[in-house]
């Protein structure tokens, strides 16, 4: 029997989570729940139907697990909670300072509800901290170093969009291979914030539009670019289109450890052809991990700290030590 | 308060399980236990005793877990079944193909004693497998490939000993560095046992021996050599010292997946400057999570599949998601 799987939300994730589950043969996509009009938005899948979001509560009965692809910033501190107590759910959380608020809202709603709720999965957080988790566990005399990119950030490239004059920009953060080498090589380096990662940046202005103050506005945002070298490449909308279209993304987590004067350099590293597609396949091995546990009788927030790693797989657990072990 | 380790035989992996758990603020190490007269038996740690291997049945209560260091070959099969009914056990078990028979072994001692026996723990098998089954769940379009080295092979440094003429030697497995780059390029190549990997060997010849019946012997031994192009240097023992007497290692697992016709490349590596320190790091967390899931309530035979990560970790759940998340 397939794992029926909802999904709310259908931006990028929500179109990379759908194509997740289509490639997992234990999971059924039930269907898409939409803020919009369902009328307006066609699925990749055909056999799945759109819906209201306001039918998400007469579905209860027909949703195993409800994968939660909305933002950090206003959705998901909201939604998750909201489901979880009806749906094991799963989201992407990434707001670091507001974790601990969002996981105790889900963990309060999934114990009611007798549901399990897994926030903060995908690669960063995800993976990425799965790998910092191991590393540090196995050798607590080292630290833990993490190079984002090549890789375009779309909460970057919103930040110029909303800069007067522009009409459209794509942003590449790329780590700086000096640095990366130093960690490699198991240096421990004290790095700065500019010394780890360079933003690089493709502008599409409006015509007529001052670009010696775009340049200027965009090099000296706070936080998003102040700290940063960055680079301003003005093109057209074309130029934009054939070649920033894509959503490539990556990194590496490095760790450098010792066991006395023994050192050990553990490298987890990413290359992406599509960050949402991606994480998208992440949520959906996550949903299959939250359902065979709530089936297990665990409810409560988690995190995939907590999933053992078996779950996430659908193989059994024999298949599992012959073939990967 | 400490999980109180012993530590089962005091070779090159015991000694590096005895650094580990010196290094582990919440672990002390209560003694070795050796087959050898412990008389003749110096410690590492000054605090710890060593044992006769006889005296672990009257030690029950003093142990919270027992790590079983000896070889896969004929030592783990008979020890680590004969400790699990008495005391949680960790292993790094790793005679592949009698995984099934050694955890069915396990698991029944470990059941009817109410504890829990980990086996199969390391970096391969160990982490490495981790990484396998992360991937192979995220995206199950997509093969493994896992390169060792370059590193000291304990079991083909001794497969050389054993010839004829030969005083002393050590081998280095190398990965074939144009093998790599196809994987990492996203390529899938299918790869022969000899495009993935040379072997380089350091031979110390007894006075008079007959290198080239030595070298010949060496590069046509089944199984250990002859799949693949070997090379033999033979120098002086002083040489071998000097040169070769650190035992490093290392490798990665290298995983290329699709979702439709976006490719993603993970990979996850470790360059280490001492195999056994940092199995033995390993095993000692592994010997925490053990600990933590049999008090609660936990037992049977395990491997690092079925231990959720937060388990290795002497951190809270809740630093785990300030700082590693």
């Amino acid at each position: 029997m397939s794992i029926r799987i909802g999904i709310l939300g259908y931006g990028n994730l929500g179109k990379g989570v759908e194509k997740a589950v289509n490639a997992n043969a234990d999971q059924e996509l039930v269907g898409v729940f939409t803020r919009r009009d369902p009328s307006g938005v066609k699925l990749a899948t055909e056999q799945a139907k759109v819906y209201s979001v306001d039918e998400l509560p007469n579905m209860k009965d027909q949703i195993d697990v409800l994968i939660i692809c909305g933002g950090s910033a206003t959705d998901l501190p909201k939604q998750t909670p909201a489901y979880a107590s009806s749906f094991n759910v799963v989201d992407s959380f990434d707001t670091h300072a507001n974790i601990p608020v969002h996981f105790a809202a889900v963990n309060e709603a999934a114990m009611a509800g007798g549901k399990v709720g897994v926030i903060s999965c995908g690669w960063d957080p995800g993976m990425f901290s799965l790998n910092r988790l191991y590393a540090h566990s196995i050798l607590p005399d080292g630290r833990d170093y993490t190079f984002w990119g090549r890789g375009v950030s779309q909460g970057h490239s919103d930040a110029i969009r909303r800069i007067e004059g522009v009409k459209d920009a794509r942003q590449y953060t790329v780590p700086v291979k000096e640095a990366l080498d130093q960690v490699r090589s198991g240096k421990n380096p004290e790095l700065t914030t500019r010394q780890k990662h360079t933003r690089e940046c493709w502008v599409v202005a409006e015509e007529g539009a001052d670009l010696a103050r775009i340049e200027k506005e965009i090099k000296e945002m706070p936080n998003y670019y102040a700290d940063y070298d960055t680079t301003v490449n003005f093109i057209s909308e074309e130029e934009l289109k054939a070649n920033h279209s894509e959503l490539p993304h990556g990194g590496s987590v490095i760790y450098s450890g010792k066991t006395g004067d023994k050192k050990h350099v553990i490298e987890y590293s990413l290359k992406l052809d599509s960050n949402p597609e991606f994480t998208g396949s992440v949520l959906a091995a996550v949903a299959r991990a939250a359902w065979r546990m709530n089936q297990e009788g665990r409810r409560g927030a988690m995190t995939m700290f907590d999933i053992a790693p078996k779950y996430l797989s659908p193989e059994t657990d024999e298949f599992l030590r012959a073939h990967y072990l």
